[in-house]
């Protein structure tokens, strides 16, 4: 009557900060990893037989275990090792998430948190089809005053919107990007691809938040050779004029309202044109 | 070099409360309404040109203006007439999350927010694929103080777990389902399929939240013929029994640690045999 | 040069959920207890000397101990037996707070968390002072969908809002009382006032909110002889009406916008005119 | 039988972002605008009655209008202005509080949210009793990776906590001072204090957190003269060594454990000797 289709189970969120000890500054690696596998689980699901079940206990020990034995490794290539040591028996797909937090160094043992600067990744290894990994940026929040305009767009009986030539436009970047292997630089590429980011949305005269992510996801695939696709999702961040008339004011682009909800949302997709199929990348 | 992949936009979280007046009693209709749209978007990622764009601020005068008129409609009927309409000229395809909330009502114009009933509703309309329905329920937390044990996984290097025969069982179900057409009651519907999972979760006696997942999934098919898709997350909401020996106390299941985090995340679907293939409902 | 004022310390947030075993229906107590305990903390600030510092940790492992210890007991009590307990020594004064998630029974050991009903207690007790007791309540939304005006108010240079004769008003109540001893029945006491702030809040014909939370207390207080004094912090969840004319839809009262900020925010004492010197009871 | 305490009202959370245009780079000013006004409020309360009662919608207009007029100022002189203001006719007391939140520009025009800088002011002003100003620092995460030691503390019955020669210590700083008048340098003095919380931070080696408060305190009232007062409120960031002795492993302080909940709480006030008393300024 009913059958199990697809399915896949971890541990989410396991909070482990390695230090890496040195006393002319030691290093952080602040990470917030979620592990998943998924195979043979039929069982499991229909009579409760946990026998093929990697208990979601042992993938957190696991996940602390490396993270003291790995050390001072950037998040993707320590994705790679979690994930492939998942995949045996059974568990034919294992998918790892991180987000790593950035912190600032005060002194040799001192360390301030960056709120701007989560860094992200998910590495996906299957027993067939071998390991993709897509890294990204969170919680990096950009605004532009001004060279924002929009303008130009249907007008139906339920558009009351006014054109603009001059706006703000603020965003909270949440980009994802695919890379064509796992033989990368990973903090090289990071970096440039972050940069590639900041510069695209800074330099962007922009006509509509889709052209900008266009030109985001279109700069890291020029930056980063080693990308094959870019993923935004562009919240648009509204900051509307507001009417100061009724007080004999003149508010001549001062003073803006920063709206909560609703708030446009942008997302879209940028592939390089000879970008290989994507595979279980996203999965 | 580049080219333009997937890619949507639209309105998000436009909240709109419709009060359907009523002297024996108010109808409060409290949503949080969700568009986004896809079609003939090439021009605007590439070169700014807004002509194919139905502004996001037009997305939600429409939802607003719907909102009032179609009174005391359910969501998922709401989210078709919505996501109909849209679909026009350059613009093939619409999406609209709708989350519910709920209200239980004190007297004819008096009403107390529900904390545990929020329902879901994803409608997507597409010019050549027709309209497909999901719904589902979030923000329902469900505990069972026995009848749950956790034993037979395989133990490796990093397993450290004990085996149990009575824990706690605890999730937040985040519960989807996809209905096989539109010609549904869907207040019947929604209400059985709520029913169903309450009923699987409470009388399941567990060897595993998968199997829990498992039952609930085909529950909700069995007794919703309209279902033929259920998809589940069901975080483990761990519950440690305390250790109180250094005090000189027996911990007989009676006191416990709720954590935060990490937690297990189980995820699943269960599909009736005769399933239809999903197109582009969870799109 | 400088000098230590006030201080407190402890251990916040300790989730404990204590199961009261019964094969007719188990009892859950769900509590997030607080505890801050001061005194003789001098040397502790200027020298790290820890000598008087109960470790946060021991006051965790006390609230657990407790909990197994003392079963089904009301919030209240609970907290004046920790609190009573506490204060020895260098630490002359205990505070703890204690938030009790309310759950639905489904079966005679299966739960659903409501989420609409937070009951809260805050005990202080102190070496010379004593003890005393708060009780209250959160996660309480309301609304009345009519019965409410606001005009009469003054307008200056920047006043805009338009006078109403028919608003919504909707609020999330924060209501904490006083009581005026330990000698309590401290179920029927919570649940009289709490009955009495939605009795009051429903029954209001309202000109102002600061007229609906000044209705609130005074009905808790008439309702609880043991309640000497309630505060209340309302916010104004504004509910804004929909213009649609644009649209050439007349919204009467029908469609409104949800907003999130800014808000109103009301806040307000109502003491029993006999009300004895509050004390250390809101510290 | 009852009677009306302390109560006020206002407006919470108007954010407002001023942009002060010039073309060498602009300035942005984003803040976060709550007020609250006391006086003669009794009729409302009692009947209803709104003469005395300055909309919270007014409050808001005259948050926008001042942030156009007055540009860049700093949020401590925004604040004088704004409840100077307020205060007229009934309206006795006035309390203006302000999140601003930082920005990195990138480029005259582009700038990136900065997630570690929330800079607050709490101004006071009342008919009577003149201007008080307190200013602050909040979403500031501190970490050591050593020079942190606790022990010596009690051990009771129910203390299991080891004691520790080296630990993590790390916070979330919650930061207020108070000044001595309103004839301050704001800019100045906020970044002098700031640098002081973060060398008394990265310098103390602290044998509790109670300690590293103490000095937090004092070196910003020595770095300040125009502070008297500071309080501070310093959850303790838990950061647990893993065990991973099961595994073979050893665990030479590298991998923690950060624990959301629960978490230790340090309050405390640190006042210069010659303090005046803080009469409203905390209000």
């Amino acid at each position: 009557m009913v059958r199990l289709g697809p399915n896949r189970y971890g541990k989410a969120e396991t909070r482990v900060v390695r230090v890496v000890r040195d006393p002319d500054g030691d290093v952080l690696r602040d990470r917030n990893v979620s592990t998943s596998l998924s195979g043979d689980l039929e069982a499991v699901h229909t009579d409760g037989d946990n026998a093929h079940v990697l208990a979601t206990d042992t993938q957190k020990n696991t996940v602390n275990a490396f993270a003291q034995r790995l050390g001072d490794l950037e998040p993707e290539a320590f994705g790679i090792a979690l994930a492939t040591h998942f995949v045996a028996g059974p568990i034919t797909r294992a998918r790892v998430a991180i987000a790593e937090y950035g912190w600032t160094r005060l002194g040799p043992h001192s360390f301030q948190r960056r709120g701007d600067a989560t860094r992200t990744a998910r590495i996906v290894h299957d027993a067939d089809a071998g390991t993709s990994v897509v890294a990204g940026v969170a919680d990096l929040v950009l605004l532009n005053t001004t060279n924002s305009e929009f303008w130009g767009f249907p007008r139906d009986e339920y558009t009351t919107l006014a054109e603009t030539r001059d706006r703000i436009l603020a965003t909270e970047v949440n980009a994802s990007w695919r890379y064509r292997s796992t033989d990368v630089d990973w903090a090289a590429a990071y970096d440039a691809a972050r940069a590639a980011l900041l510069a695209a949305f800074t330099e962007t005269y922009s006509y509509s938040l889709q052209q900008t992510l266009y030109a985001m996801g279109s700069r890291v695939i020029a930056a980063v050779p080693d990308v094959c696709e870019v993923r935004l999702a562009l919240p648009n961040k509204h900051h509307f004029l507001i009417d100061l008339t009724p007080f004999g004011q003149v508010n001549e682009n001062e003073a803006y309202f920063a709206a909560d909800r609703p708030y446009g949302l942008i997302e879209g997709t940028v592939l390089a044109d000879d970008a290989p199929d994507a595979g279980i990348a996203w999965d």
